[in-house]
């Protein structure tokens, strides 16, 4: 008999809101990742293309840790034509010693919507000038919020411009970000022109064109690209990487599968076996970050299962504490 | 607001049974795995070996059925010093429509169990002696109870024997089975004398070096070989392969890769490119099964995803059948 805790996506929505915890949480997740003998396998994924469908599972365990989460995250394209969300999902949370499981969270893909906002405030943290203040972000979904919430939190921003290719999309979401951050954020119809002058640039589509051209870029810019998250997805243009003083993976044996690094290599720009630093290794100090305020920078997130367990811990422990959630047996 | 089913152990005990029904639902399952476009990926492999621990994520969708399921099963091998079963975990089962969750079956590794044997079942079906009836199971374990179960619903089985390294659980495993399928079951101290006469062997042990010897092989017998599920596991002799006159995976590439024909390849006995029947592929008639009474033949299961899919499907009907389980919504 197991004794577990079972989750629902309001009550991980109350316990997890995106914080500056649930961003250190993350930190300390790429931080582990660098320095600990994590065991984080190839992603699985399940293709299912009659229906536009895929779904990814993700894990890592990480000594020291109590438990290892593994998360099924479907994702099906033709859903907002049903009324509902194209990805949802839910995290398992075991316990390392005995792999009980410890808690089912039915977060319907809420904690990777926090743990993905707060891995692009990592790099902004890590990379990004300290005096960011003007942000343009790529995407007007829900991630585009969470990830302009989450880069307020680390960095002072003051502005912000959103570009989408639905431009009453784009509008919609600057309207409704200017009254929950508390600054002016203006949709921008012209990609070059949300690019000018802004401090970090976040892309956040599913697209599979670049939507963000190298010679946009600007001397001091950081670049965070996460929509890429599977091989055909490409988001800035491989000069992009080429281009930059410093390139960055979550997993660089991700991004060289499935980040946008995949797409530079394969455009012959970048050849397969070349290191670069991940962020884990510039936040243990192990790798050099920005040089200076001149320099761009690029953060390629592909999205890793450590931040799935990380998230998964941090929101059970939550759990315990708050006594939410319902038991089960079984 | 999804609205799912969430069934415990007890639940699922009561409403799939190891029967005629279960046997045939993963029977009708290889069946499409040969005639349809069935996408199973590689099994994600994580290794925890400071816990001495596995963990095997399956999944496999099937185009048709209204659902997919994704199982995770944690090994972990030091719980039975702390009383607990060594495996567990858990199904979640998606909608193939909308990767929306329809039911999390917290079955502990009980559908697993299930259908394992039932795979065995199926594979004495189609590829042992229709006569055959005298069965000799290597282990005494769960698995070795089920199976001999499993195969008493297909053939008609009067007599058995189990040999174990522990004849201790071997006798006591004999006798309890004896009560319950109404036949003589003894336990065997030795292989050969265990193998000699019978007309199916089947192997359920984690060994890591060959119980079952090629030299100990009679005419007409039938091995299904089922411990093996992943690269270090190796139950009989890589001539047994070689011996046989017919060898049957479940999936080839996973036998390849986990099963008992890894061990004949790695041992240079046969070249990796071999090509071998599946068994679906001789359930839909599209390669030869047994060719004589004399045959000895071999069945290489390693377990496949699309049994999970199968038996999750089959779970969460008869549950709605039954009106079993809770309703959660998320």
């Amino acid at each position: 008999m197991t004794r577990m805790n079972i989750l629902t996506e309001a009550d991980l929505r109350r316990i997890v809101p995106l914080d500056l915890e649930a961003i250190a949480c993350i930190e300390k997740a790429f931080h582990a990742l660098a320095t600990q003998a994590v065991v984080m396998p190839p992603i699985l994924r399940l293709d299912m293309p009659e229906q536009r469908a895929e779904v990814d599972v993700k894990t890592a365990y990480v000594p020291g840790l109590d438990g290892f989460a593994i998360k099924i995250s479907p994702g099906f394209f033709d859903n907002p034509k049903l009324g509902l969300p194209s990805t949802n999902g839910l995290m398992v949370l075991f316990s390392t010693k005995t792999g009980v499981v410890q808690a089912v969270l039915l977060d319907n893909g809420y904690l990777t919507d926090v743990r993905t906002a707060a891995a692009g405030a990592v790099a902004a943290r890590y990379l990004s000038r300290p005096d960011a203040s003007i942000a343009a972000v790529f995407g007007a979904g829900m991630q585009a919020r969470l990830q302009l919430e989450a880069l307020s939190l680390v960095r002072p921003i003051r502005e912000a411009r959103i570009w989408a290719r639905d431009m009453a999309k784009a509008e919609a979401t600057a309207a409704a970000l200017t009254v929950t951050l508390g600054f002016p954020v203006r949709a921008e119809a012209d990609g070059k022109a949300a690019v000018d002058g802004a401090d970090i640039i976040v892309t956040t589509t599913p697209s599979e064109t670049p939507v963000l051209r190298a010679a946009w870029l600007q001397p001091g810019q950081h670049v965070t690209a996460m929509g890429s998250d599977a091989e055909h997805k490409n988001e800035i243009e491989p000069a992009v990487i080429t281009g930059a003083g410093l390139y960055v993976a979550d997993s660089l044996k991700q991004t060289r599968r499935l980040g946008e690094l995949h797409h530079a290599i394969e455009a012959g720009l970048v050849t397969d076996g070349t290191t670069f630093p991940e962020l884990g290794e510039i936040i243990a100090g192990r790798k050099t970050g920005r040089s200076g305020p001149e320099q761009i920078t690029v953060a390629d997130l592909t999205g890793t299962g450590i931040q799935d367990t990380a998230i998964a811990t941090l929101a059970a422990a939550r759990a315990t504490a708050a006594g939410a959630g319902t038991t089960f047996e079984s």
